[in-house]
Protein backbone atom coordinates (compact mmCIF):
# COMPACT_ATOMS: atom_id res chain seq x y z
CA UNK A 1 0.00 0.00 0.00
CA UNK A 2 1.17 3.30 -0.64
CA UNK A 3 1.60 5.70 1.62
CA UNK A 4 1.55 9.71 1.46
CA UNK A 5 5.23 9.65 2.58
CA UNK A 6 5.98 7.35 -0.48
CA UNK A 7 4.18 9.25 -2.69
CA UNK A 8 6.22 12.34 -1.73
CA UNK A 9 9.83 10.59 -1.77
CA UNK A 10 8.90 9.20 -5.00
CA UNK A 11 8.13 12.86 -5.97
CA UNK A 12 10.66 14.63 -4.78
CA UNK A 13 12.98 12.15 -6.93
CA UNK A 14 10.98 12.87 -9.67
CA UNK A 15 10.88 16.70 -9.57
CA UNK A 16 15.04 16.23 -8.02
CA UNK A 17 15.55 14.62 -12.08
CA UNK A 18 12.66 17.40 -13.64
CA UNK A 19 15.14 20.33 -12.63
CA UNK A 20 18.52 18.75 -13.41
CA UNK A 21 16.91 18.41 -16.91
CA UNK A 22 15.61 22.06 -16.96
CA UNK A 23 11.92 20.92 -17.73
CA UNK A 24 9.28 21.54 -15.33
CA UNK A 25 6.72 18.86 -14.59
CA UNK A 26 3.50 17.81 -13.38
CA UNK A 27 3.50 14.66 -10.98
CA UNK A 28 1.21 12.50 -9.83
CA UNK A 29 1.31 9.09 -7.85
CA UNK A 30 -1.67 6.67 -7.40
CA UNK A 31 -2.54 3.98 -5.25
CA UNK A 32 -3.40 0.47 -5.78
CA UNK A 33 -6.86 0.93 -6.78
CA UNK A 34 -5.51 3.80 -8.75
CA UNK A 35 -6.56 6.97 -6.62
CA UNK A 36 -4.72 9.32 -6.36
CA UNK A 37 -2.38 9.94 -3.88
CA UNK A 38 -0.41 13.50 -4.33
CA UNK A 39 -0.05 15.59 -7.08
CA UNK A 40 2.61 18.57 -7.54
CA UNK A 41 2.90 21.01 -10.46
CA UNK A 42 6.07 22.37 -10.86
CA UNK A 43 6.76 26.49 -11.35
CA UNK A 44 5.95 27.14 -15.07
CA UNK A 45 4.88 23.80 -15.84
CA UNK A 46 2.10 23.77 -18.17
CA UNK A 47 -1.70 23.51 -16.92
CA UNK A 48 -3.04 20.87 -19.63
CA UNK A 49 -0.56 18.80 -18.14
CA UNK A 50 -2.23 18.19 -14.47
CA UNK A 51 -4.98 16.15 -16.10
CA UNK A 52 -2.60 14.04 -18.00
CA UNK A 53 0.02 13.38 -15.20
CA UNK A 54 -3.07 12.04 -12.72
CA UNK A 55 -4.49 10.39 -15.51
CA UNK A 56 -0.93 8.85 -16.73
CA UNK A 57 -0.87 7.42 -12.73
CA UNK A 58 -3.68 5.89 -13.30
CA UNK A 59 -3.04 4.41 -16.59
CA UNK A 60 0.07 2.80 -15.61
CA UNK A 61 -1.81 1.25 -12.56
CA UNK A 62 -5.10 0.50 -14.21
CA UNK A 63 -2.87 -1.94 -17.16
CA UNK A 64 0.08 -2.47 -15.20
CA UNK A 65 1.90 -1.63 -18.21
CA UNK A 66 4.03 2.04 -18.81
CA UNK A 67 2.05 4.17 -20.84
CA UNK A 68 5.19 4.28 -23.35
CA UNK A 69 5.16 0.25 -23.85
CA UNK A 70 1.24 1.00 -23.76
CA UNK A 71 1.22 3.72 -27.06
CA UNK A 72 3.55 0.72 -28.77
CA UNK A 73 0.06 -1.25 -29.10
CA UNK A 74 -2.38 1.58 -29.57
CA UNK A 75 -1.39 3.02 -32.65
CA UNK A 76 -3.93 3.23 -35.81
CA UNK A 77 -3.82 -0.78 -36.45
CA UNK A 78 -2.33 -1.95 -33.75
CA UNK A 79 -3.97 -4.71 -30.98
CA UNK A 80 -5.56 -2.00 -28.88
CA UNK A 81 -6.21 1.05 -30.77
CA UNK A 82 -9.44 2.39 -29.19
CA UNK A 83 -8.23 2.39 -26.11
CA UNK A 84 -7.96 5.73 -25.04
CA UNK A 85 -11.55 6.24 -25.64
CA UNK A 86 -12.64 3.85 -22.82
CA UNK A 87 -12.77 4.13 -19.27
CA UNK A 88 -14.07 7.85 -19.80
CA UNK A 89 -11.27 9.57 -21.86
CA UNK A 90 -8.83 8.53 -18.31
CA UNK A 91 -6.27 6.26 -20.79
CA UNK A 92 -3.35 8.06 -21.58
CA UNK A 93 -1.39 6.62 -24.65
CA UNK A 94 1.95 8.23 -24.93
CA UNK A 95 4.93 7.88 -22.84
CA UNK A 96 5.24 9.23 -18.90
CA UNK A 97 3.64 6.80 -17.07
CA UNK A 98 5.12 3.86 -15.10
CA UNK A 99 3.81 1.26 -12.38
CA UNK A 100 5.13 1.12 -9.35
CA UNK A 101 5.82 -2.23 -7.60
CA UNK A 102 6.29 -4.17 -4.88
CA UNK A 103 7.89 -7.41 -4.43
CA UNK A 104 7.48 -7.75 -8.23
CA UNK A 105 3.29 -6.74 -7.41
CA UNK A 106 1.85 -4.03 -9.00
CA UNK A 107 0.11 -1.22 -6.00
CA UNK A 108 0.10 1.80 -7.86
CA UNK A 109 1.09 4.41 -10.49
CA UNK A 110 3.11 7.44 -11.33
CA UNK A 111 2.17 9.94 -14.00
CA UNK A 112 4.61 12.87 -15.34
CA UNK A 113 3.58 15.09 -17.80
CA UNK A 114 5.41 18.47 -18.74
CA UNK A 115 8.11 18.05 -22.12
CA UNK A 116 8.74 15.57 -24.58
CA UNK A 117 7.55 12.17 -23.97
CA UNK A 118 11.22 10.77 -23.83
CA UNK A 119 11.73 13.67 -21.05
CA UNK A 120 8.42 12.85 -19.20
CA UNK A 121 9.35 9.13 -18.47
CA UNK A 122 12.86 9.72 -17.60
CA UNK A 123 11.36 11.83 -14.83
CA UNK A 124 8.92 9.02 -14.20
CA UNK A 125 11.93 6.77 -14.08
CA UNK A 126 13.78 9.01 -11.15
CA UNK A 127 10.49 9.03 -8.96
CA UNK A 128 10.28 4.88 -9.67
CA UNK A 129 13.15 4.56 -8.60
CA UNK A 130 13.03 6.31 -5.37
CA UNK A 131 10.20 3.84 -4.27
CA UNK B 1 -33.72 -12.95 -24.33
CA UNK B 2 -30.53 -13.24 -21.96
CA UNK B 3 -31.42 -14.31 -18.60
CA UNK B 4 -28.88 -13.88 -15.75
CA UNK B 5 -28.76 -17.57 -15.82
CA UNK B 6 -27.54 -17.59 -19.70
CA UNK B 7 -25.28 -15.07 -18.67
CA UNK B 8 -23.84 -16.89 -15.82
CA UNK B 9 -23.39 -19.63 -18.13
CA UNK B 10 -21.69 -17.75 -19.95
CA UNK B 11 -19.26 -16.13 -18.03
CA UNK B 12 -18.72 -19.40 -16.45
CA UNK B 13 -16.82 -21.11 -19.70
CA UNK B 14 -15.32 -18.02 -20.45
CA UNK B 15 -13.71 -18.10 -16.65
CA UNK B 16 -12.56 -21.41 -17.65
CA UNK B 17 -10.76 -20.82 -20.60
CA UNK B 18 -9.30 -17.41 -19.01
CA UNK B 19 -7.94 -19.88 -15.94
CA UNK B 20 -6.44 -22.77 -18.98
CA UNK B 21 -4.66 -19.81 -21.18
CA UNK B 22 -3.22 -18.30 -17.32
CA UNK B 23 -4.46 -14.90 -18.18
CA UNK B 24 -6.94 -13.27 -15.70
CA UNK B 25 -9.77 -11.70 -17.72
CA UNK B 26 -12.98 -8.84 -16.60
CA UNK B 27 -16.10 -10.65 -18.58
CA UNK B 28 -18.95 -9.04 -19.61
CA UNK B 29 -22.57 -10.11 -20.69
CA UNK B 30 -25.03 -7.45 -22.46
CA UNK B 31 -28.61 -8.72 -23.31
CA UNK B 32 -30.62 -7.36 -26.41
CA UNK B 33 -31.07 -3.90 -25.36
CA UNK B 34 -27.34 -3.80 -25.08
CA UNK B 35 -27.59 -3.43 -21.28
CA UNK B 36 -25.37 -4.87 -18.72
CA UNK B 37 -26.53 -8.73 -17.72
CA UNK B 38 -23.69 -9.69 -15.55
CA UNK B 39 -19.75 -8.81 -15.23
CA UNK B 40 -16.90 -10.48 -13.12
CA UNK B 41 -13.07 -9.00 -12.37
CA UNK B 42 -11.00 -12.28 -12.06
CA UNK B 43 -8.84 -12.09 -9.17
CA UNK B 44 -5.47 -10.21 -10.22
CA UNK B 45 -7.31 -8.81 -13.69
CA UNK B 46 -6.88 -5.41 -15.07
CA UNK B 47 -8.63 -2.77 -13.15
CA UNK B 48 -9.12 -0.37 -16.56
CA UNK B 49 -10.70 -3.30 -18.15
CA UNK B 50 -13.59 -3.33 -16.11
CA UNK B 51 -14.93 -0.53 -18.20
CA UNK B 52 -13.52 -2.20 -21.33
CA UNK B 53 -15.08 -5.54 -21.22
CA UNK B 54 -18.44 -3.69 -20.32
CA UNK B 55 -18.08 -1.62 -23.82
CA UNK B 56 -17.29 -4.60 -25.78
CA UNK B 57 -20.46 -6.06 -24.71
CA UNK B 58 -22.66 -3.15 -25.21
CA UNK B 59 -20.21 -2.53 -28.79
CA UNK B 60 -20.80 -5.79 -30.00
CA UNK B 61 -24.41 -6.18 -29.78
CA UNK B 62 -24.76 -2.25 -31.04
CA UNK B 63 -23.15 -3.08 -34.00
CA UNK B 64 -24.16 -6.79 -34.42
CA UNK B 65 -20.70 -7.32 -35.02
CA UNK B 66 -17.46 -8.31 -33.37
CA UNK B 67 -15.07 -6.08 -32.28
CA UNK B 68 -12.33 -7.78 -33.87
CA UNK B 69 -14.08 -7.22 -37.32
CA UNK B 70 -15.23 -3.72 -36.12
CA UNK B 71 -11.70 -3.25 -35.67
CA UNK B 72 -10.92 -3.91 -39.08
CA UNK B 73 -12.94 -1.10 -40.33
CA UNK B 74 -12.35 1.53 -37.82
CA UNK B 75 -8.42 2.01 -38.55
CA UNK B 76 -7.26 5.80 -39.62
CA UNK B 77 -8.40 5.82 -43.42
CA UNK B 78 -11.09 3.03 -42.85
CA UNK B 79 -14.71 3.82 -43.37
CA UNK B 80 -15.60 3.81 -39.87
CA UNK B 81 -12.88 5.80 -38.33
CA UNK B 82 -13.61 7.79 -35.95
CA UNK B 83 -16.72 5.96 -35.11
CA UNK B 84 -14.58 5.25 -31.23
CA UNK B 85 -15.76 9.21 -30.85
CA UNK B 86 -19.64 8.40 -30.66
CA UNK B 87 -21.91 6.57 -28.27
CA UNK B 88 -20.04 8.99 -25.51
CA UNK B 89 -16.99 6.85 -25.63
CA UNK B 90 -18.76 3.37 -25.24
CA UNK B 91 -17.80 2.03 -28.88
CA UNK B 92 -14.59 -0.46 -28.78
CA UNK B 93 -12.55 -0.84 -31.60
CA UNK B 94 -10.98 -4.32 -30.62
CA UNK B 95 -10.63 -7.57 -29.91
CA UNK B 96 -12.80 -9.12 -27.39
CA UNK B 97 -16.75 -8.51 -28.14
CA UNK B 98 -18.36 -10.82 -29.93
CA UNK B 99 -22.46 -10.40 -30.38
CA UNK B 100 -24.61 -13.19 -28.42
CA UNK B 101 -26.95 -15.16 -31.22
CA UNK B 102 -29.99 -17.16 -30.72
CA UNK B 103 -31.59 -18.88 -34.02
CA UNK B 104 -29.48 -16.45 -36.39
CA UNK B 105 -30.70 -13.71 -34.60
CA UNK B 106 -28.37 -11.16 -32.35
CA UNK B 107 -29.74 -10.98 -28.47
CA UNK B 108 -26.79 -9.77 -26.40
CA UNK B 109 -23.42 -9.68 -26.18
CA UNK B 110 -20.16 -10.75 -24.49
CA UNK B 111 -16.97 -8.29 -23.88
CA UNK B 112 -13.79 -9.25 -22.57
CA UNK B 113 -10.78 -7.21 -21.46
CA UNK B 114 -7.57 -8.07 -19.85
CA UNK B 115 -5.13 -9.45 -22.33
CA UNK B 116 -3.92 -9.15 -25.80
CA UNK B 117 -6.12 -9.12 -28.55
CA UNK B 118 -6.56 -12.55 -29.25
CA UNK B 119 -6.42 -13.54 -25.68
CA UNK B 120 -9.67 -11.67 -25.32
CA UNK B 121 -11.48 -12.78 -28.22
CA UNK B 122 -10.52 -16.62 -27.67
CA UNK B 123 -12.20 -16.05 -24.08
CA UNK B 124 -15.13 -14.25 -25.68
CA UNK B 125 -15.28 -17.22 -28.21
CA UNK B 126 -15.11 -19.59 -25.19
CA UNK B 127 -18.15 -18.07 -23.39
CA UNK B 128 -20.29 -18.01 -26.65
CA UNK B 129 -20.18 -21.01 -27.19
CA UNK B 130 -21.82 -22.06 -23.86
CA UNK B 131 -24.65 -20.24 -25.08
CA UNK C 1 -8.86 -7.97 0.00
CA UNK C 2 -11.83 -8.75 -1.76
CA UNK C 3 -11.49 -11.28 -4.44
CA UNK C 4 -14.02 -12.77 -6.97
CA UNK C 5 -15.29 -15.54 -4.69
CA UNK C 6 -15.98 -13.02 -1.88
CA UNK C 7 -18.19 -11.03 -3.93
CA UNK C 8 -20.12 -13.84 -5.59
CA UNK C 9 -20.73 -15.06 -1.75
CA UNK C 10 -22.32 -11.44 -1.27
CA UNK C 11 -24.20 -11.57 -3.83
CA UNK C 12 -25.62 -14.92 -3.45
CA UNK C 13 -26.87 -14.20 -0.21
CA UNK C 14 -28.03 -10.74 -1.53
CA UNK C 15 -29.45 -12.48 -4.07
CA UNK C 16 -31.61 -14.75 -1.68
CA UNK C 17 -33.25 -11.76 -0.17
CA UNK C 18 -34.45 -10.09 -3.03
CA UNK C 19 -36.31 -12.99 -4.35
CA UNK C 20 -37.44 -13.33 -0.48
CA UNK C 21 -39.03 -9.89 -0.98
CA UNK C 22 -40.24 -10.52 -4.13
CA UNK C 23 -38.18 -7.72 -6.09
CA UNK C 24 -35.59 -8.11 -8.44
CA UNK C 25 -32.44 -6.13 -8.14
CA UNK C 26 -29.40 -5.06 -9.61
CA UNK C 27 -26.66 -5.73 -7.12
CA UNK C 28 -22.75 -4.94 -7.54
CA UNK C 29 -19.30 -5.69 -5.17
CA UNK C 30 -16.42 -2.96 -5.24
CA UNK C 31 -13.17 -3.10 -4.11
CA UNK C 32 -10.66 -1.51 -1.79
CA UNK C 33 -10.37 0.99 -4.18
CA UNK C 34 -13.97 1.74 -5.35
CA UNK C 35 -13.42 -0.62 -8.39
CA UNK C 36 -16.21 -2.94 -9.58
CA UNK C 37 -15.37 -6.68 -9.02
CA UNK C 38 -18.76 -8.52 -10.05
CA UNK C 39 -22.56 -7.30 -10.84
CA UNK C 40 -25.71 -9.25 -11.58
CA UNK C 41 -29.05 -7.51 -12.72
CA UNK C 42 -31.74 -10.44 -11.42
CA UNK C 43 -34.36 -11.17 -14.50
CA UNK C 44 -36.59 -8.16 -14.96
CA UNK C 45 -34.75 -5.55 -12.59
CA UNK C 46 -34.81 -2.00 -14.24
CA UNK C 47 -32.16 -1.16 -16.11
CA UNK C 48 -31.81 1.70 -15.02
CA UNK C 49 -30.41 0.63 -12.11
CA UNK C 50 -27.57 -1.13 -13.19
CA UNK C 51 -25.57 2.21 -13.17
CA UNK C 52 -27.07 3.23 -9.76
CA UNK C 53 -25.98 -0.20 -8.24
CA UNK C 54 -22.58 0.15 -9.41
CA UNK C 55 -22.09 3.43 -7.77
CA UNK C 56 -23.59 2.78 -4.92
CA UNK C 57 -20.48 0.06 -4.03
CA UNK C 58 -18.32 2.96 -4.98
CA UNK C 59 -20.19 5.44 -2.85
CA UNK C 60 -20.13 3.47 0.36
CA UNK C 61 -16.73 2.51 -0.10
CA UNK C 62 -15.39 6.33 -1.35
CA UNK C 63 -16.81 7.50 2.11
CA UNK C 64 -17.10 4.68 4.17
CA UNK C 65 -20.57 5.30 4.74
CA UNK C 66 -23.65 3.61 3.98
CA UNK C 67 -25.25 5.61 1.43
CA UNK C 68 -28.59 5.67 3.32
CA UNK C 69 -26.59 7.41 5.80
CA UNK C 70 -24.70 9.80 3.58
CA UNK C 71 -28.53 10.74 2.07
CA UNK C 72 -29.30 12.05 5.68
CA UNK C 73 -26.42 14.71 5.60
CA UNK C 74 -27.02 15.35 1.62
CA UNK C 75 -30.61 16.83 1.32
CA UNK C 76 -30.97 20.90 0.63
CA UNK C 77 -29.91 22.42 4.07
CA UNK C 78 -27.35 19.65 4.75
CA UNK C 79 -23.91 19.48 5.43
CA UNK C 80 -23.47 17.70 2.57
CA UNK C 81 -25.69 18.93 0.26
CA UNK C 82 -24.49 18.95 -3.39
CA UNK C 83 -22.06 16.32 -2.82
CA UNK C 84 -23.94 14.35 -5.79
CA UNK C 85 -22.62 16.45 -8.00
CA UNK C 86 -18.83 15.59 -7.35
CA UNK C 87 -16.90 13.10 -8.84
CA UNK C 88 -18.40 13.14 -12.09
CA UNK C 89 -21.63 11.90 -10.87
CA UNK C 90 -20.72 8.91 -9.10
CA UNK C 91 -21.88 9.74 -5.90
CA UNK C 92 -25.43 7.99 -5.00
CA UNK C 93 -27.05 9.84 -2.30
CA UNK C 94 -29.62 7.38 -1.43
CA UNK C 95 -30.12 3.98 0.56
CA UNK C 96 -28.61 0.83 -1.02
CA UNK C 97 -25.15 1.30 -0.92
CA UNK C 98 -23.21 -0.63 2.31
CA UNK C 99 -19.55 -0.01 3.14
CA UNK C 100 -17.70 -4.03 3.16
CA UNK C 101 -15.79 -4.40 6.44
CA UNK C 102 -12.80 -6.63 7.49
CA UNK C 103 -11.98 -6.60 11.27
CA UNK C 104 -13.42 -3.39 11.31
CA UNK C 105 -11.65 -1.31 8.60
CA UNK C 106 -13.69 -0.60 5.07
CA UNK C 107 -12.40 -2.73 2.34
CA UNK C 108 -15.13 -2.45 -0.29
CA UNK C 109 -18.59 -2.02 -0.61
CA UNK C 110 -22.12 -3.35 -1.70
CA UNK C 111 -24.65 -1.47 -3.88
CA UNK C 112 -28.00 -2.60 -4.24
CA UNK C 113 -30.75 -0.96 -6.57
CA UNK C 114 -34.13 -2.10 -7.75
CA UNK C 115 -36.69 -1.29 -5.43
CA UNK C 116 -38.01 1.10 -2.83
CA UNK C 117 -34.97 2.48 -0.74
CA UNK C 118 -36.00 0.53 2.20
CA UNK C 119 -35.88 -2.80 -0.05
CA UNK C 120 -32.71 -1.86 -1.49
CA UNK C 121 -30.90 -1.30 1.71
CA UNK C 122 -32.35 -4.57 3.83
CA UNK C 123 -31.05 -6.39 0.58
CA UNK C 124 -27.74 -4.76 0.76
CA UNK C 125 -27.67 -5.66 4.47
CA UNK C 126 -28.23 -9.32 3.86
CA UNK C 127 -25.52 -9.32 1.41
CA UNK C 128 -23.15 -8.11 3.72
CA UNK C 129 -23.65 -9.91 6.39
CA UNK C 130 -22.45 -13.03 3.66
CA UNK C 131 -19.25 -10.92 4.15
CA UNK D 1 0.54 33.86 -8.08
CA UNK D 2 1.35 30.93 -5.75
CA UNK D 3 4.44 28.64 -6.43
CA UNK D 4 4.38 25.25 -5.31
CA UNK D 5 6.51 26.37 -2.50
CA UNK D 6 3.49 28.18 -1.40
CA UNK D 7 0.98 25.55 -1.85
CA UNK D 8 3.43 22.91 0.36
CA UNK D 9 3.20 25.35 3.13
CA UNK D 10 -0.35 25.90 3.08
CA UNK D 11 -0.75 22.09 3.06
CA UNK D 12 1.46 21.39 5.77
CA UNK D 13 -0.58 23.65 8.03
CA UNK D 14 -3.83 21.82 7.01
CA UNK D 15 -2.42 18.48 7.61
CA UNK D 16 -1.07 19.93 10.66
CA UNK D 17 -4.56 21.13 11.73
CA UNK D 18 -5.75 17.86 10.42
CA UNK D 19 -3.76 15.79 12.15
CA UNK D 20 -4.60 17.45 15.34
CA UNK D 21 -8.64 17.13 15.32
CA UNK D 22 -7.80 13.41 14.09
CA UNK D 23 -9.32 13.16 10.70
CA UNK D 24 -7.41 12.45 7.69
CA UNK D 25 -8.09 14.72 4.57
CA UNK D 26 -7.63 15.67 1.10
CA UNK D 27 -6.22 18.86 0.81
CA UNK D 28 -5.83 20.47 -2.74
CA UNK D 29 -4.50 24.12 -3.70
CA UNK D 30 -5.27 26.13 -6.95
CA UNK D 31 -3.55 29.17 -8.34
CA UNK D 32 -4.94 32.18 -10.22
CA UNK D 33 -6.16 30.22 -12.95
CA UNK D 34 -8.41 27.87 -10.73
CA UNK D 35 -5.99 25.20 -12.01
CA UNK D 36 -4.83 22.80 -9.74
CA UNK D 37 -0.89 23.60 -7.87
CA UNK D 38 -1.08 20.68 -5.24
CA UNK D 39 -2.81 17.77 -3.98
CA UNK D 40 -2.03 15.08 -1.40
CA UNK D 41 -4.32 12.64 0.14
CA UNK D 42 -3.42 11.33 3.81
CA UNK D 43 -3.68 8.31 5.02
CA UNK D 44 -6.86 6.90 5.59
CA UNK D 45 -8.51 9.85 4.03
CA UNK D 46 -11.27 9.13 1.97
CA UNK D 47 -10.98 8.52 -1.67
CA UNK D 48 -14.48 9.98 -2.81
CA UNK D 49 -12.59 13.61 -1.54
CA UNK D 50 -9.82 13.14 -3.94
CA UNK D 51 -12.03 15.30 -6.40
CA UNK D 52 -14.03 17.17 -3.91
CA UNK D 53 -10.65 18.52 -2.13
CA UNK D 54 -9.69 19.69 -5.70
CA UNK D 55 -13.12 21.19 -6.70
CA UNK D 56 -13.51 22.86 -3.51
CA UNK D 57 -10.15 24.87 -4.51
CA UNK D 58 -11.33 25.23 -8.09
CA UNK D 59 -14.66 26.99 -6.56
CA UNK D 60 -13.52 29.39 -4.29
CA UNK D 61 -10.99 30.64 -6.46
CA UNK D 62 -13.76 30.92 -9.34
CA UNK D 63 -16.36 32.56 -7.69
CA UNK D 64 -13.89 34.00 -5.02
CA UNK D 65 -15.95 32.64 -2.07
CA UNK D 66 -15.46 30.32 0.64
CA UNK D 67 -17.85 27.22 -0.13
CA UNK D 68 -19.55 27.59 2.75
CA UNK D 69 -21.08 30.96 2.39
CA UNK D 70 -21.48 29.95 -1.60
CA UNK D 71 -23.57 27.28 0.07
CA UNK D 72 -25.54 29.60 2.28
CA UNK D 73 -26.86 31.26 -1.55
CA UNK D 74 -27.31 27.79 -3.10
CA UNK D 75 -29.52 25.94 -1.35
CA UNK D 76 -33.26 24.97 -3.17
CA UNK D 77 -34.90 27.92 -2.86
CA UNK D 78 -32.11 30.17 -3.13
CA UNK D 79 -30.59 32.99 -5.31
CA UNK D 80 -28.19 30.59 -6.41
CA UNK D 81 -29.84 26.58 -6.24
CA UNK D 82 -28.87 25.06 -9.04
CA UNK D 83 -25.06 26.29 -9.32
CA UNK D 84 -24.02 23.21 -8.93
CA UNK D 85 -25.08 21.52 -11.90
CA UNK D 86 -22.74 24.64 -14.08
CA UNK D 87 -19.02 24.15 -15.30
CA UNK D 88 -19.36 20.38 -15.69
CA UNK D 89 -20.26 19.65 -12.02
CA UNK D 90 -16.66 21.45 -10.46
CA UNK D 91 -18.79 23.76 -8.38
CA UNK D 92 -18.42 22.48 -4.63
CA UNK D 93 -21.71 23.93 -2.87
CA UNK D 94 -20.28 22.78 1.08
CA UNK D 95 -18.30 24.12 3.75
CA UNK D 96 -13.87 23.05 2.85
CA UNK D 97 -12.91 25.54 0.22
CA UNK D 98 -11.31 29.37 1.03
CA UNK D 99 -10.12 31.86 -1.38
CA UNK D 100 -6.59 32.64 -0.65
CA UNK D 101 -5.78 36.47 -0.53
CA UNK D 102 -2.67 38.74 -1.51
CA UNK D 103 -2.62 41.95 -0.55
CA UNK D 104 -6.65 41.89 -0.47
CA UNK D 105 -6.86 40.44 -4.37
CA UNK D 106 -8.03 36.58 -4.61
CA UNK D 107 -4.86 34.15 -6.05
CA UNK D 108 -6.06 30.91 -5.33
CA UNK D 109 -7.96 28.45 -3.52
CA UNK D 110 -7.67 25.66 -1.20
CA UNK D 111 -10.18 22.90 -1.08
CA UNK D 112 -10.45 20.47 1.61
CA UNK D 113 -12.62 17.34 2.24
CA UNK D 114 -12.77 14.49 4.42
CA UNK D 115 -14.78 14.77 7.36
CA UNK D 116 -17.97 17.18 8.43
CA UNK D 117 -18.21 20.31 6.74
CA UNK D 118 -17.16 22.25 10.26
CA UNK D 119 -13.84 20.28 10.33
CA UNK D 120 -13.44 20.66 6.58
CA UNK D 121 -13.43 24.17 6.70
CA UNK D 122 -11.58 24.66 10.03
CA UNK D 123 -8.57 22.48 8.13
CA UNK D 124 -8.85 24.91 5.23
CA UNK D 125 -8.81 27.94 7.65
CA UNK D 126 -5.22 26.42 9.16
CA UNK D 127 -3.64 26.65 5.54
CA UNK D 128 -5.04 29.53 4.74
CA UNK D 129 -3.25 31.21 7.43
CA UNK D 130 -0.54 29.83 6.72
CA UNK D 131 -0.12 31.59 2.92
Amino acid sequence: MIQLADARRIIAAAEKKAAEIGQPMNIAVADAGGNLVAHVRMDNAWIGSIDISIKKAWTSRAFDITTKDLAANSQSGDQFFGIHASNDGKVMIFAGGIPLKKDGKVVGGIGVSGGSGEQDHAVAEAGTAAF
